[in-house]
């Protein structure tokens, strides 16, 4: 039976809202340290009956300060610490933190998402990154290879749940009478030794309580694909075009049937940036408003560093074609990001006005429209296999968020292609994918 | 003007209880994994007006999985995970959670730390240890050498201190109208280069609430106290002896003198397991009846290997004094604690049933009597220099922490020895001790 309903994750970070967004005054500006701001979006967003809440990250180095002028990423959270306290204040919604496999001790890892998992009754996520940059804070002179880094996240991954799994259930006894706390039969002593790690055991938790937290994915390279298809069971993407995002949804599909796994249980959310009012003439306001309250130049600095497309897009006339360099060299960070935007560009030669305004979102789909609308784009990418679902990412907080709580999940529930409420207690049982089974007991 | 009112601190972990204490029925058995039972914890030692929790952490690996049968320290809370949830459920008391400088990375343990003083509005604190075990966990052979993990703490204190001075005060300030986000003069880049780490900065995270979170710590060797001289704030000590008490207390003040520092800003809190009753007699009868339900050969177990005591103590006759073998090589992780206990045994001869009765509570001093005479007791070693404070290890948990709140606190701010109320919002507000001051501005 094929799947009839999509996912929705909200996607934040720092100041909640995507580049100098937050210089509109409908948007808060104290999200990054005022705990009561983040509790209140992912309140919001479970009344939304929103899957999860995916908490970005990255831990960077910043060798000149003035990169931090224009910058609202940082201050942030640490993403699983925000995540203990909002497990406190919320009860079904799932709460995804993002964690390089590159900067953690495995051991360290999978202890913290175990604990989440089980504050939160089993509502933990993990999102797994390579780290696109972040070395010169971690004892290292360069970032460590692309592919190398992948290496590293596959044996990472296969410590982690094999210490996820170190205990078969019913493996504590607290048996009073005896003294016997644990049935040492139930406990498995990992003893891994590879080429990056090694790991004795058993981790000191028992198993989290959906077996394994679920597994968040975005690399998007052919090393990040294989990685998704390996283990990514929720996958955050930055697709603009239906047809890419259906070739790009297939091969990933196809990678995890090749892994042995059941294709519904990868799915792919790419990231959405939607402006919606009650007719479509109130969200064109609505996201004029936000581009007047912006700056091009902070936004087009952004996506060049971030897309290292070796020249700077604030430098160029705004109403030319965009011409990029002959050799742009290859980057050992974003890799997919960049050859989507380098061939976008010498395809569809925009110019740097037309790149601005689709790449406001960080390089995520802008949509603006009603209710109505918005929902339809959703269905048509749902129901043609270009996405099974969308992450969102608010270009306000917390109207936008808001907004599309109140008014774009209500007609996506009204079409029977969302929820009407939580399934069951954990982030497993809302995104219906199933429990892994313990490695090491029946 | 001299100090008058003493500090408490509630020490937890794991089953919230010492060794098997578990076993008599009115100890919770599920708060290993049951937050409601650490809130309930946590509001109790609040409603004491405790200074702060502390949460005891270890890494250890585990060849043999028997050695867990009657191990209830594992399972237990990721600390700094459990203390962010109770930072959601609590309003005053501090939080200290304890993690290893030896495995973790400083800039990832900065960031966490920041994180949760913002988040309890600057009541963290952080449990310095070097780690008396747990390198099979992170890629070693062996555990590293007790002077070099010494070593290395001292390093990554200064790392991650440094990086909680990464910004003056108002470095960001979100200026919708000029999109300044960050003032870059107020961002100090660390490029911290020492002989174990190199960590470029700054964290991504504004300076704590707190300046820098309470720092805790409980190595008593010399190393141990050597860093605590120079930068402990609250002591966890296990001291048993009055007058070695007093000795200890004034070595360490000494060291802190010598490091430039105030010695009120040091304070020392032995452990102490309180069984308390109306009268001593029912005092007592807690006493046996908890010593009824535990298994002496269990903790006798314990003891030997936390010790090294080169014999194991459940195989000695229970009446008969203790020998010990004429060599007992020096350990490489709880230093001290071995010296401590084989010099008591040398000098002072105990049968296996004294030592027993000396140590249930993991080494610490049990105290048996009612609220005045615990009272008398603390208030002999608080005012003859002994200690400034006691770390509260219960006996039981949820009755031995309400007896201890509901009997003896009360004795003590009858007394003028404890306060009868909060005098602020962060943790330094409760101990009264300084913020410290930015190193990179003014």
């Amino acid at each position: 039976m094929p799947r009839t309903q999509l996912n929705l994750v909200g996607f934040l970070s720092g100041s909640a809202v995507n580049g100098d967004s937050w210089r509109h005054p409908d948007s808060d500006i104290d999200a990054d340290l005022d705990f009561g701001r983040y509790k209140a979006y992912a309140q919001a967003l479970e009344r939304g009956k929103f899957d999860a809440l995916f908490f970005y990250d990255n831990v960077l180095g910043v060798a000149d300060p003035a990169w931090l002028t224009a910058n609202p990423g940082v201050p942030r959270w640490e993403p699983l610490t925000l995540l203990a306290a909002l497990a406190v204040v919320t009860e079904r919604i799932g709460l995804i933190g993002t964690a390089s496999t590159t900067f953690n001790e495995p051991y360290n890892l999978a202890r913290r998402l175990a604990s989440l998992d089980h504050l939160s009754g089993g509502r933990a996520g993990w999102n797994v990154v390579t780290a696109t940059g972040g070395a010169e804070n971690f004892n290292l002179d360069t970032h460590i290879d692309h592919a190398e880094r992948y290496q590293r996240a596959h044996e990472f991954y296969d410590v982690v749940t094999g210490l996820w799994d170190s205990y078969a259930d019913g493996a504590f006894v607290k048996d009073r009478a005896s003294g016997r706390w644990t049935d040492p039969a139930k406990v498995h002593v990992l003893n891994h030794k590879g080429r990056f790690y090694q790991v004795q055991g058993p981790l000191n938790t028992p198993r989290p309580v959906q077996g394994h937290p679920v597994i968040a994915q975005a690399g998007a390279s052919d090393d990040g694909r294989e990685l998704a298809g390996r283990v990514g069971e929720v996958l955050y993407t930055a697709e603009h075009d239906i047809a890419l995002a259906r070739a790009f949804h297939a091969d990933v599909k196809e990678r995890a049937v090749r892994h042995g796994r059941h294709p519904d249980h990868v799915r792919i959310l790419p990231g959405v940036s939607p402006f919606v009012g009650r007719t479509l003439g109130e969200a064109e306001d609505k996201y004029e408003d936000l581009l007047r309250h912006r700056d091009a130049a902070t936004t087009l600095r952004g996506l060049s560093t971030y897309a290292s497309l070796g020249v700077d897009l604030s430098t160029l006339p705004f109403e030319e074609p965009i011409r990029l360099p002959d050799e742009i060299a290859e980057t050992n960070s974003h890799k997919s990001r960049q050859r989507l935007m380098v061939d976008w560009i010498r395809q569809d030669r925009p110019t740097v006005r037309q790149l601005y305004r689709k790449f406001t979102a960080g390089g995520h789909r802008v949509l603006v429209g009603t209710p109505r609308s918005i929902a339809d784009d959703f269905e048509e990418w749902f129901t043609t296999g270009a996405a099974d679902g969308f992450t969102i990412m608010f270009s306000s907080a917390p109207a936008g968020i808001e907004d599309f709580v109140d008014l774009v999940v209500p007609e996506l529930q009204r079409r029977g292609l969302f929820r009407q409420d939580y399934p069951g207690r954990t982030l497993r049982d809302t995104l219906g994918l199933p429990v892994p089974r313990n490695r090491f007991f029946a």
